[in-house]
């Protein structure tokens, strides 16, 4: 048995900073809700012979959250269900969030009306939350007001952002990063937004509103949140390649860009975030789905992106598990990873401890301004 | 030493299902072509200043394949060469067939006149052979044969599946992934089979009639297996990348989908097979180039694919040193990773176990509906 | 303490081919200069909130370089910049160049007025060096020199080769590797030199006399290093992916051409060296960006590439840690992994040994027919 070590006690107990999240489920759904809430990447309900068990983030669902809910780790799936069927998601929430060691949850609260909004994230965390605004919602929301669509969509994300701490896009899921994105004419927008209002304004795919909302995200200058890479099939994943926006980066000044989830595109990423002084990074996501193993892909995370560019997040939705499992997985990954640096000479203890701190909390603090508690 | 474990012991009695594999040789042949076997990618003789040997497929078949020769692992390559000669290719394939642990065998006829057929690895295995059927094939036996195009090559098609248990493609090889893959109509493929009879109707690279196969062998509903990735320099790589695959998988219903080899997109693969209920990978042809890499590449088909959807195949062709070489690398490299996962508490040892049978056999029987033996 | 092997013995010992590599510094400069060139891909300057010693490079140098100047390893940068700036650069480069255990330098001369040249490098190393001809610069040289452009280039490259050992296209930087790269005709080259003369002749981006460059220097023989994948951010790194030159490859003949730095794109610059005879890779810059994750990138260019094909590089330019910390990285990178694959049983203690010497020296002394010292 090795010993507990400074590093290790260390990540055991640093508050992090979970800076893209959504809400937790709020009401009681059945066994196939669970299973493919498991399963990011399909739009479809799981084939018969299939099970969002038998998966990384099943493996370590079961390893990692069955102890919280007082069974032994690796309980078989049914005794998983079976035990947590005996509570309310809000039970779920309760246990899980308190026990994941964030301080502020950052909450794209852009998808799904049936979980948890901000507010109800801090009181059954007891936590911070701040809100992170979409801006495709924006869009949707100005193109079902009346009025001038650009002015509209102004006022709107101001509106909305005066209580925010960032902005978020989904073009990665409308299209892709390929082609132009320069910032349209006004004239372009408004024949753009006349267009889509007669068409509904449902759902924004429209290229040159796409890249309005993303200009207008820039000059208002909190952080801009990308989804990139992974995601459910409905991205094309091949469009969602972080190098296709190299355009884009350079001229987007600077406002803190942040390049989400990055699989299989991290290294491709963290290059990035060394090109340009305004780009960031993280794993959500990709940590809870990789399961045993995140260590691997938390070490590609620290290969080409400097070490204040890097930042944590769960990504969670639905299960409240997500949130809690993704601090499990990061402590547990970046420990291996920093003690085998630290193991083989390339770090000090010293270093390891202080990088621990920048991406855990350090980073996320200062480019999303939050207060010290 | 460390102790042998139930899942070391395990890994090592399983007996596989080898889902992608070709013949092996049945005729001698000089050095020249056991080296240039070694080398996939190479189209051209391999020059003057190297040797196949000098790789990590050259250097795992010194160390692993020596032995059932009777020499010591890490024979010399020279040694290696001499001792292989004294056996007749015959000898050879009833000596490492036999000696690989595998009860089934998918044989890709599509490739090759001189090497053993499905009856022949059956009878020099002794175990069961069964065939995979190749679309282009088919293709070319419709061109050469009289009558409607579409109509024979329907028929040709039911009549060789009716022994057959799956059918592959190398569009991969013919043009690659990218543009249309939708099915085109009766009245296109007419015209485009009339321009390539008049051709001579040999080596299929006409996008309709490669599209049509495509959508027959879909309607077939047999498992349809695409090459995908690592292949000979005749293949585009960048062509080759499953992710571009994403249109048509949309469409392909249940028919399963399986993509071969997959490196260097063994992560996109392992996304598409989370993405799609029909889609499954491999890593065959892979890991045995990989030699003393493949832990790593085993690894990665563990990250996003679920543990139902992984199959195993060596992709043996030519020296039957690279049908037992799968399994072997196979064997080694899953239990160096498995291990890795229960020793750092994220999977259980069951967890593994289970896992290991359904890579080995579990998935590959149900997708294929072998009987049990 | 585990003991140290052979292995260990001779990797340390072992002198070094460093195939492309720029010159020190000769003039002293401050402390931003010096944290600015700890980081590659970024073409402004570092922003406040970071350091260059934030990364892994910065920590490489801190643990590897801070010894060399009679510092504890780890040292606080602070602590590295007060020792360093002690020193003028003539002598740093004096103590770093002759740490390095390189034996020769092969040194891309195109770019940077203020720092070493090859005489330089001799001089301050106590080493040989030889001279790497840029195709752009020798093109630049014949846009501004008079009489028939393609005759000049002719005369210009023919020169300089005579005393060098190889050249060097940037063709990633002037617009990536997509597209066509046939040779153009001598009606083209003469339109398009008139037209860039016209336009002063600076800075070529010019496809056609690009493309133009590139066929002169295959058809020169001398092997020509092409820039691969990481650089700075005017090159769009998803055009210098080295798939995007199998059309290239296919019709480059016997001239070797060496596929340099290649991240993240190692795997397949790997497959292309299997897939053509006149193919090989080195993995320099990216070794010393990657600092204590070196060893994971020279396992992935162990994969696919002959072990006749790989060649060592730092690409040291500017601080002469830089020249020094290559060879440190890849002698801890390669003992790493070789190490692991000999306890793993798939190699054997002289495999290891033997492909140490072809990627520290052997392969480079054939590749550019340098005369053992």
């Amino acid at each position: 048995m090795e010993p507990v070590t400074e590093l290790a006690r260390h990540i055991e107990g640093v508050t992090l900073i979970d800076q893209h999240v959504h809400g937790c489920w709020l009401a009681a759904g059945d066994r196939a809700r669970f299973e493919n809430a498991l399963n990011e990447a399909n739009t479809e309900p799981l084939a018969e012979f299939d099970s969002g068990f038998d998966s990384q983030l099943g493996f370590a669902v079961r390893a990692h959250c069955a102890p919280v809910l007082g069974l032994p780790g690796h309980a078989a799936a049914e005794d998983y269900w079976e035990r947590r069927s005996r509570h309310s998601e809000i039970e779920l929430a309760r246990l899980f969030l308190s026990s994941a060691g964030v301080g502020d949850w950052l909450v794209d609260t852009g998808v799904g009306s049936d979980v948890a909004g901000v507010a109800e994230l801090e009181a059954l965390s007891g936590n911070r939350a701040h809100e992170i605004v979409r801006l495709e919602e924006v869009a949707e929301q100005a193109a079902q007001a009346p009025g001038d669509y650009a002015a509209t969509f102004g006022e709107i994300l101001h509106r909305r952002a005066a209580s925010a701490v960032g902005t978020k896009s989904v073009l990665a899921y409308r299209g892709g990063f390929d082609g132009d994105l320069t910032e349209p004419s006004a004239a372009e927008v408004a024949r753009a937004a006349s267009r889509w209002r007669d068409r509904g304004g449902v759902r924004l795919r429209d290229r040159v509103l796409l890249r309005f909302g993303l200009h207008q995200g820039l000059r208002l200058g909190l952080p801009l949140q990308l989804h990139v890479g992974f995601g459910d099939r409905d991205c094309d994943l091949y469009k969602a390649n972080p190098l296709l926006l190299l355009d884009f980066l350079r001229r987007s000044g600077d406002t803190p860009i942040v390049l989400l989830h990055c699989y299989p595109y991290e290294r491709e990423a963290g290059y990035l975030a060394q090109a340009f002084n305004n780009v960031y990074l993280d794993g959500g996501l990709s940590i809870n789905h990789l399961g045993a193993r995140g260590p691997a892909f938390i070490a590609r995370l620290l290969e080409m992106a400097p070490f204040r560019k890097i930042l944590y997040s769960s990504d969670g939705f639905g299960p409240a598990e997500l949130h809690f499992l993704g601090t499990r997985l990061w402590r547990n990954g970046i420990h291996r990873v920093l003690r085998g640096f630290v193991d083989a000479g390339d770090w000090s203890e010293g270093d390891a401890l202080r990088v621990v701190d920048l991406i855990a909390r350090g980073n996320a603090a200062r480019v999303y301004r939050l207060a010290a508690r």
